[in-house]
């Protein structure tokens, strides 16, 4: 059988490993040039099949597909872009597959999280229904943590790092000035359904008294009586109270507290801003003077303080979905399976693609303290392998040197499509 | 002449490398022994010396102490707390004298910026004048580099790298998301009076089109008009637009930008949140999609990113302090002069207090670029030795292993003082 070409594309929001996992499946490729032609990925991501926006990456030298390894973003370009139903924008899938035909593309990668690996899913269904023979293979990536059927998802243990790491660092510095001065430090994350980022934060808190004191998730409504006097009460005991809050923290009802809060000039809601409203509500009933930071892009582009249990995680993945489907194995996720805590021990695995397709894994509850405001002990078995070990990008002229790829196109060989 | 005591003390706004030159400072005391009795710390800056409030470093391990190297944040604490005029507050004066003398304390080293060199100075003249015999010696350190008559401020160097890291790896991660996402990313960074930490982000920047796009200096006059056709070119040319923006960004009034924008639910103006303003001014006018990050603490904290020059220099200063007092040298500051750039070679210098205290030094105008938007050669050749090299902590199950000092105190002599 010739070899055939194969297309990958990344999706969604970027990660500081998704690049490790395009290395690794790449790589994998390359060493496979009897059934693997060239790897074409789509530029930013889906909307490139779509356009027939293809990069030839055969044209890439061994040395840059390597330094993908350690390189934060998107190498390619992402998008956010959802393939509606199948029924209702069957011309989305046919032009898939068309620009599949026309490039002689017999596998299809996919790098993203539920919405992709749905995607993937019906990009499977609909090659069979059409009699198009292409091996169809999910690879997680999701700095949120929330696919099923995988331990975890990579790009998750750098951010879990990177957080647990800032607000250690923030406390050493908070606690210096907690005498005369700021008392109260906060640190919004990321994750607006699920509290995996902000229980990552609790790792830093390996002793009683030590930051974060105070985990707000987006599980727990917020109750600002009972968080006050939680802020009260570490400040009684320790002379200042961190605070790590998600940006989906919400009350009862389920009300974004973003949204509760200030106006802007303009009287619109401000977004992203959930940090600075519960700092300002300690500062406007407590009196405490604040301090408080919004990560936001700068966890998850983070990669000079990648876990090396993360960057192993997506370098692996990336080759498992090459080898999975040399394998034929089709409509398939490639997963991380863990076979023990301590020492940590994991495995490649699969999953079919239609039980990963838009089921979003939660947190479990017992994973959350009873008083809602720290992690468990269950938590930090799950968590603690996923940030271990570091793998510092190199560094050039005291910054990190991370590579661009030239990313020259394919020639396109199809009418225009228009998404 | 029998070995004396040290007072040593940390003011103002910890750093990253704060803790380095506590560290050089302590072990090069430990290296007199027949000069120096012990080194007493102020528990929380100078109002440990006036409260009587003092640790015992002797007490730490000389592996305690070591760790010091790497840990983030004032490892005894320190205040803001500014000694006021000698006329009009002698008798804080005459109260850290006391306490000198109670504790048979010799050298006065005080870690801090412009307010507390002032105060070391002050403090020499009060001794002289009451005919105590303390050799008071001032050693830099402030995130905002804006002392004079030192080629830098420890501190300022991991800073530096730290917001130069971080808008890299940001601008990579936008650059992924900018055709169907997010096409503006705002990074705001400290700096209230001098530009010195904008220009830094500037260094991730070292060919046409890489992030940072654009800086936004407290020197330059904020020109919303000038600004948002930058913008515009920058999207139109790249896809996506990068900014770094001063906490001190001001408009041509002097008035600070932060102060006017929005309100919360309270009608207080809101502080710390000039990148979101000029990021919603953006979206206003250009209607496109931003993200935003607040560096706030975590910038001047994170010491698992310090530069190794910056530690290098933190901990080599600490060291001189000390050499400079068993000299003899009264009321000088220890300084780091640059003999060369490229490759870079420094040396321990020395200046009076006297011409240190309360001087600001400004960021050079031929530092900023023509338009105002970004930083000059000159300001490159200047920065990047102060970035160079890393020296990471110690990391323990994927944390950084920072040390925690046990702060005994020592027993008080004097009736209380009330500050």
């Amino acid at each position: 059988m010739p070899a055939r070409n194969a297309f990958y594309a990344q999706s969604g929001g970027v990660t500081a490993v998704i690049n490790a996992t395009a290395c690794g499946l790449i790589q994998e490729a390359r060493r496979h040039p009897d059934n693997i032609g060239k790897v074409l990925a789509g530029r930013d991501g889906i909307i490139g099949a779509l356009t027939e926006d293809l990069i030839d990456t055969s044209l890439e030298t061994d040395e840059a597909i390597a330094r993908l390894r350690s390189t934060p973003g998107g190498a390619f370009g992402s998008c956010r872009y959802k393939l509606k139903s199948l029924e209702d924008h069957r011309a989305q899938y046919e032009r898939l597959i068309e620009v599949f035909k026309a490039h002689d593309i017999g596998y299809f990668f996919y790098n993203g999280g539920n919405d992709s690996m749905d995607t993937a899913w019906k990009v499977s269904q609909i090659a069979e229904k059409l009699g198009y023979p292409v091996v169809c293979v999910g690879v997680p990536k999701t700095v949120d943590n929330d696919l099923p059927l995988t331990d975890c998802c990579p790009g998750f243990g750098s951010v879990a790092k990177y957080v647990a790491t800032s607000i250690r660092e923030a406390g050493y510095d908070v606690a210096s000035m907690a005498r005369t001065s700021t008392k109260i430090f906060v640190l919004e994350v990321m994750g607006r359904h699920a509290g995996w980022i902000t229980a990552a934060c609790g790792l830093a808190s390996e002793n009683a008294g030590e930051p974060p004191h105070i985990l707000l998730f987006p599980e727990v409504p917020f109750d600002p009586a009972r968080f006050l006097a939680r802020v009260q009460a570490c400040v009684d005991q320790y002379g200042y109270c961190t605070v790590a809050v998600s940006e989906g923290l919400s009350d009862a009802d389920g009300k974004l507290i973003a949204d509760s809060g200030t106006k802007d000039a303009f009287g619109h809601s401000q977004l992203g801003g959930v940090g600075q409203i519960v700092a300002q509500l300690i500062k406007d009933k407590l009196g405490y003077k604040y301090h408080w930071a919004l990560a936001d892009y700068l966890q998850r582009a983070a990669r000079h303080l990648a876990s090396k249990t993360d960057v192993e995680q997506a370098h692996a993945l990336g080759v498992a979905a090459v080898d999975l489907a040399l394998q034929g194995k089709n409509a398939v996720m490639a997963t991380i399976e863990r076979l023990a805590d301590t020492p940590y021990r994991w495995r490649i695995g699969e999953a079919p693609l239609k039980d990963v397709a838009n089921v979003e894994r939660k947190m479990p509850a017992e994973f959350i303290a009873a008083d809602g405001f720290h992690i468990t002990d269950a938590c930090r078995t799950y968590l603690q392998p996923l940030i271990a070990g570091e793998e510092p990008p190199p560094y050039r002229d005291g910054l990190p040197d991370y590579v661009r790829l030239n990313n020259k196109s394919v020639e396109k060989k199809l009418p225009e499509f228009k998404i």
